[in-house]
């Protein structure tokens, strides 16, 4: 292997594949990124074998071949050289490199030991814009389950049955709370023929780590990402890169059913300050079950927060609200409450709610695409 | 207690003794801060038994008072609620806090539990500006030992000998590098009626984690910073706080001896550029020696910096340089060449250097008041 590429692109291609390697000391060789000359271009490459990620950059290929090449070194060596051409020259398992003002060579291992990752041939079924399909996963990445006994909620849901509607519907839950968003594609960035070759797939759950290195991954720059779906795999697309994951196998809840209809009240926040009093309030909680009250004085037109424990203090803060309904006192566990109002976009909440250990709707005043579903604690 | 004061002061304060805090499970009252009405003001007191930080805040004091409340609570509580005045009222051990929006009680501990802080009944030595003595500190902070095995080596040591000249010496050493910075203070802020009766003592050792609070708390505005010391305490006094702190008993090294006055060569570097170079070398060192070797090259005005492991790699780079002398190779540790280049000001670096295991002496272009001594390693 003999190329000539710029520091620039190498620098920002390592910072994408290079992300996902975490330490691995049964195959030691998954710490290291694989250099791969393909089609005249240089191809690096990194997976922890659930999870896979190519991506792709432009060069002087003087010859073709392949080495993997330790990250963590790889990555801190090229973050530090300078801006311009990089020429590199792979002599046995010892790669060199030149740059200005400095000649190095690394240790490099056999790039034949590196495990293959898999390809899907189908062609894409959608496309999205990066930003939008980055901002959705956002969304919903909080209420996603971290409990491995419950394994089909440790991702997020795709629901593809809408695309006929040109929808599709992300979900997330960990059965404390549930978030779910509905994208709109445009209509020609669906592939009707692929949509019909899925035969009976009609979702996907796409695993958490996936989609935080997804979120890591999309820039937010008016790129489009395709998605493409095979029985067990599923591959993102997008720019010089590619990320292809494992699908989670399992039947994911029918959540629809555990989101009400009816309401006791309806309360109207700016986002901000409801934030900021749940912040306080939380220094007071006892950190066993995180508890605050909300409690709703429609008449003073004042939503109260509390927390108390009885070897710390206590804590009421008030913030105006509207208020329709009932007065009202309903205790949450603040973290749940924290993410949900973070999720949404706007200024304004809108939050619908039961009391009693029964589930309140979160929305933003603005987007009506998410909502955020939190179960009350009984009290 | 009963007292109005603001939380932007109370802020202030509690950044101020509240970092010397740490998890203290033998004395849980020492996670506390303690607070006190004295003088009509507000004081804040903390301490580790081996430092004591004292702060005080202006208010109107409606009813005198003490209390001690949880570091951390008190904290995160005071810099979340918003700026303004804040009502605080002692009722038994329940401290009750009130401000815009935000009605709080936290429990507090009796303040008769907590440890005394000592006094010193001397008068100030000298005073400096804040800015000048904190940059000193700073300047030979990272060569002061952590070794528990030689106590007098853990602080800095204070040489108040040359007083009559104006002059005090910091010097700080971990046997392997060393540090000396000679500070000029104005002779009208020398209190020469109190360095008469200083007597035997002419120098002090001030522990490093005392250096290192000095160091955090001084501003970097025009105010002056009063130092006073008895036999076996040194105190800070600057704006609203007074530092307390016990002194380092023991012998001082004779480090004068250690620094040659003949060198085999002279070298001028730019600093920025000879630590981009070393930290790049530093991929490749092994992590048990750390050794990086710097070669000199005079005939073609170059300083190559080399590094090798042979499980790892090689790393060469070169920069330009002044030489005077003759071809030498000379190796280091490279964190200890970090730590010098880093605490030299100015643009540019003098290095005297001797080969074979003996010492190089770092210096700034601009700075003559600062040097560096490192051993090299003996090849």
């Amino acid at each position: 292997m003999k190329l000539i590429c710029t520091q620039e692109n190498l620098n920002k291609a390592i910072n994408i594949v290079g992300k996902i390697i975490n330490k691995n000391t049964t195959l030691p060789i998954l710490n290291n990124i694989l250099l791969k000359t393909e089609k005249r271009r240089l191809k690096l490459t990194s997976t922890n074998l659930e999870l896979g990620v190519d991506y792709w950059i432009g060069g002087k290929i003087e010859k073709e071949g392949e080495i993997t090449i330790p990250t963590k070194l790889f990555s801190s060596f090229i973050s530090s050289i300078p801006n311009g051409n990089v020429e590199m020259d792979l002599k046995g398992d010892v790669l060199s490199i030149k740059c200005e003002g400095y000649k190095t060579n690394i240790k490099g291992m056999d790039a034949k030991e590196y495990p293959l990752t898999p390809k899907i041939e189908m062609k894409p079924i959608f496309k999205i814009k990066s930003f939008d399909f980055k901002q959705a996963l956002l969304q919903v990445l909080p209420a996603v389950s971290n409990s491995e006994s419950r394994i089909e909620i440790t991702g997020v849901f795709m629901d593809l049955s809408k695309l006929d509607k040109n929808k599709i519907i992300l979900v997330a839950t960990d059965s404390y709370r549930l978030a779910e968003k509905t994208l709109t594609l445009e209509k020609e960035n669906i592939n009707k023929e692929t949509v019909s070759l899925l035969k009976d797939i009609n979702s996907v759950i796409i695993p958490k780590n996936t989609v935080q290195e997804i979120v890591r991954d999309l820039g937010n720059e008016d790129e489009m990402v395709e998605i493409t779906i095979s029985e067990n795999q599923i591959l993102f697309s997008f720019g010089n890169a590619s990320v292809i994951s494992r699908i989670i196998e399992g039947k994911y809840p029918d959540y629809k059913q555990i989101i009400p209809s009816k309401f006791e009240a309806d309360v109207i926040v700016e986002i901000d300050e409801i934030v900021k009093a749940i912040k306080v309030a939380s220094l007071f909680v006892n950190i066993s079950s995180n508890s605050i009250e909300l409690k709703l004085l429609p008449k003073s037109k004042t939503l109260e927060i509390n927390a108390e424990t009885s070897e710390i203090g206590s804590n009421r803060s008030k913030i105006s609200a509207e208020i329709k309904g009932k007065e009202l006192a309903v205790i949450y566990n603040y973290k749940y409450l924290i993410d949900g109002f973070n999720s949404l976009s706007g200024d304004k909440a809108i939050l619908k709610i039961n009391s009693g250990g029964m589930p309140t709707v979160l929305s933003s005043g603005t987007d009506k695409s998410f909502s955020y579903v939190i179960m009350s604690i009984r009290a």
